[in-house]
């Protein structure tokens, strides 16, 4: 099964790639857009004996937490 | 309102970033994972004005194709 952990920019932290991809899109033409964030979208296969354990959100948080994201400034989402 | 373009390697192109994620969290201990797939999301908060645009998916689709995915390697999906 596929599991996914979606990695943001916490909100009060600046995110200057998002800035850049907005200030690109004013650039070429795209009007209206207010903001840009640009995060992660890590999409993980799990193998089906893995898959079952009933532990396997925490250890995807865990996976998070210790690898994937950085707590300090990024916040994560994991979706199963 | 806020749009997402996630912006994910084809299947079938080589994904190093995954492939090393995947190794590091098997040394981390993390067993069952067959493979990694990295890719970016990106959030538009589009403004009132542009957001009721009857074309507003097929501008977001033209922003994906022209600057926030390189078509050759990359498929996009646009949520609204």
């Amino acid at each position: 099964m596929k599991a996914t952990v979606i990695v943001r920019v916490k909100p009060e932290v600046l995110d200057p790639q998002g800035d850049a991809v907005r200030r690109a899109l004013g650039k070429l033409g795209f009007e209206g857009v207010k903001n840009v964030r640009v995060g992660k979208v890590i999409e993980i296969e799990v193998d089906d004996a893995h898959a079952r354990a009933p532990d396997l959100r925490q250890r995807l948080q865990k996976m998070a937490d210790e690898m994937l994201a950085n707590p300090v400034i990024e916040d994560y989402e994991v979706k199963l």
